[in-house]
């Protein structure tokens, strides 16, 4: 490495898969200087030959020169794979670092890795921020939406740069600091459980169209567009509209019917569902997704039920299209509401202080969840920065109260017709709950208490209670 | 301590909570002379003096004189909450034990922590047994449901004690020897949530019926005594017509009017769904099961949520009765299929060679779920026993054939007047998502692959695939 180029980089990039290389160039083209590294060399001279004219990069060959080429405080982001190997990649660099500098993960990190990293390297003096990043390639490359954690002190130095390269939606940055340590990959997390749903929720009314109405890929895809001019305008459901319009070449068949019918899935989701269930929020609708995942990947158990017993199946005699249409927007409503209560309890679990408005603010570009629906959140969150639920701010109680007629149609017809429609009916179960009185929970603490003694609370007094089932009935006031 | 009785006990029981007490009188009543220990010594004078007559018990004070009270090989059943508790205890015990001793963890351990201590002990030369134990007090006093995980060479000597306390069905014995380590505790843990569903299923049936057609309390107690005679036979069934038909002596109100509609949990259930997960088996029951206490818990959300809008609601003008008792016939049939997979799934994931058709056998009596459905189960892996899913099997595909009609109408009537069953409607899509041939999963493979670049299969060929989908949208096949 040439001496001259030592401490004159703005930020580094390790770990050069298309994900980081992309983060690299976007930085190139905002005027940083980029120091790029990757274990194997040859990617990190494939990346500067390739991309040489598109702003300033620094080649390194050891971490040691990698370190080296960065401008104090050092700032360097990891784009490695998730695991081991990030807890590798930390430790060779900090090695080389000194107080005061920074590395930053990119990666999709375990919240719960993050905050152990953290808090390692605090006391070793450097700075670590968790940073999720969403938008795929693309997003990398031309702006993402960009979640960093860590401490504040980081994102003074760290922030600017990254709002730099992210995605603006109305000139607003598509980045902000979300809350300390592990929040922002937290955030990306649900963020992923979010996505999840939505493309589950997505999946059943193009299935149930199908199933239904007999329409054909390329007549939903004209479906899609057209709602993507509405409310439900997305990129999921933009990029729904290419993919059930595309013709498979080899077959001339659609391309969705050539593609089997496995949904894989890296992880994020099912983590979503599994904290979730440790803060004890519902997160219905991301956990049907999972499951129907699991589901649509168990081919030998769907081998053995193929001959199960289905309804004498008849169309229902009405456009359904509309009411799809309505039960998506209601059901995608009721995945964000949930999410959004997913981050508000681990926000005060770990101490995070995440502003809700301001998730919804950044997700609104560069991220796979974006859609116009975003500034409703926003604004609802604006007016009520402690709304208990978004389903109560009026913006979607009203939209809620329009939809739901539909939604109850849907979901009838689709238990009528026998298509599977897991996603709309746990949101509309979850509606239904949401908004009782009274839920048949107290029978559960009742047979609990009379299996159990496990004891209940009663409406009208306080304390808790234990009736003797077994005895004379009598009730008891515990201790 | 009486000199006398050094070495003579045949079993011990450290931990004299209810649950201890009536394992350890349990055991009395069976001929064994029982060491009773409780780091609290008052309450192993309690049970001594308060059980005497009942058999032969031998008090201990330390630690120390517990274990030498017991005969070589030593048995100790240790009876105390889950968690860092039980390690302590395993410790205290353990230090006073000889290779070839036997400590067997009687409480709700999660099974991973079983695996641990059982491989430690294991070092050390001591036998380490987790085991399951159902049935609550009741249960444990007359014979519970018992299902010991650890080394089959453990079982050669504990075994024929477990099977003698346990209950009896047909003169079949409740227990038997799971597998190894932690299989013991995680069969148990998905009884737990397949009776978190079954309870969930029975609250909706209660619920739907109730809102729907406006019975009474004690009216709904006498169809649940009726359900009780037929198919749906079980103990759960038939204290639920207990809990329906008793009246608050403070107000003259049906109890379950009363009792706070928040259902609590201790835990198993969310930990069965975190490993379903985990494993990738879908749990849908289980999940909404655990969702929907978290829901009725959560009375910020639902206060917040209370004027949202419902439909216009008409009673269906049929009688729903009988559709409801298939409805729940059905979903609970999806309920165990689901628990039994992840109890296979686990099997070979940990290689604990679980006879699935040996659960079903030792759950009929003693333990919560206990069900005349549950001979069914065991017949069915008789016949079958790499059975992909109990649905598959002819008895419950014809059960479901027959019922199928009626669940499809019970989830649309809900759906139409408002009623939340997220436990039917998540179990009717998982049946007719499982009987399909196709999924509409193609279509998520297809956004991801655009988004992501995260590939796809073919229907029609070998290989994985990637669609250039901001280019010229060819098709390459990936390495």
């Amino acid at each position: 490495m040439d001496k001259n180029v030592l401490g004159t980089a703005d930020i580094g990039v390790t770990g050069l898969a298309v994900m980081g290389r992309n983060l690299a160039r976007n930085l190139a083209h905002h005027g940083y200087v980029v120091a790029v590294h990757n274990r194997t060399e040859s990617k990190t001279q494939e990346l500067v030959e390739n991309h040489a004219g598109e702003g300033a990069f620094v080649a390194t060959g050891t971490t040691a020169e990698f370190v080296a080429s960065l401008t104090k405080p050092r700032k360097a982001i990891i784009m490695v794979k998730a695991g081991p190997s990030t807890d590798a990649v930390i430790e060779d660099l900090a090695a080389h670092m000194e107080p005061g500098d920074m590395i930053v993960d990119g990666g999709n990190a375990l919240f719960t890795d993050t905050r152990r990293r953290e808090a390692a390297l605090k006391e070793r003096g450097i700075l670590f921020v968790g940073t999720g990043i969403s938008g795929g390639e693309e997003g990398a490359l031309n702006g993402p939406s960009i979640m960093p954690g860590g401490s504040p002190e980081a994102y003074k130095s760290l922030g600017p740069i990254l709002e730099d390269i992210s995605a603006k939606v109305d000139g607003v940055p598509c980045c902000t600091h979300v809350g300390a340590d592990g929040a922002g990959h937290f955030v990306k997390m649900v963020h992923n459980g979010i996505e999840y749903s939505d493309m589950q929720l997505i999946a059943e009314a193009y299935d149930l169209l199908r199933q239904a109405l007999g329409r054909s890929p390329g007549e939903l895809a004209e479906i899609f567009t057209e709602w993507n001019r509405g409310d439900l305008e997305s990129y999921l459901i933009e990029i729904t509209a290419e993919v059930l319009g595309h013709v498979d070449a080899k077959t001339g068949r659609p391309f969705v019917d050539v593609v089997a019918d496995r949904a894989e899935q890296k992880g994020t989701g099912r983590w979503t569902v599994q904290n979730a269930l440790e803060l004890g929020v519902p997160v219905t609708g991301i956990a049907e997704a999972v499951f129907a995942r699991g589901l649509s990947g168990d081919v030998t158990r769907r081998q053995a039920a193929r001959d199960l017993e289905g309804p004498i199946g008849s169309a229902p005699n009405y456009s359904l299209v509309d009411d799809v249409r309505q039960a998506l927007l209601a059901s995608k409503i009721v995945a964000y509401a949930q999410g959004f209560d997913q981050m508000a309890a681990a926000s005060k679990e770990f101490g995070w202080n995440i502003n809700l408005g301001d998730m919804a603010t950044i997700w609104r570009g560069g991220c796979i969840i974006r859609a116009r629906f975003l500034d409703r959140i926003r604004d609802a969150y604006a007016k009520d920065p402690g709304l208990p639920t978004l389903l109560a701010s009026p913006s979607f109680s009203e939209a809620l109260a329009e939809a739901q007629g539909a939604w109850r149609r849907v979901v009838s017809t689709a238990a009528s017709i026998g298509v599977p429609t897991p996603g709309f009916s746990s949101a509309l179960a979850y509606y239904d709950g949401l908004r009782r009185d009274r839920l048949p929970a107290a029978l559960i603490q009742g047979l609990r208490d009379f299996f159990g003694a496990h004891t209940y609370h009663r409406v009208d007094r306080e304390g808790v209670y234990h009736t003797d089932w077994s005895g004379d009935r009598a009730e008891h006031q515990e201790k």
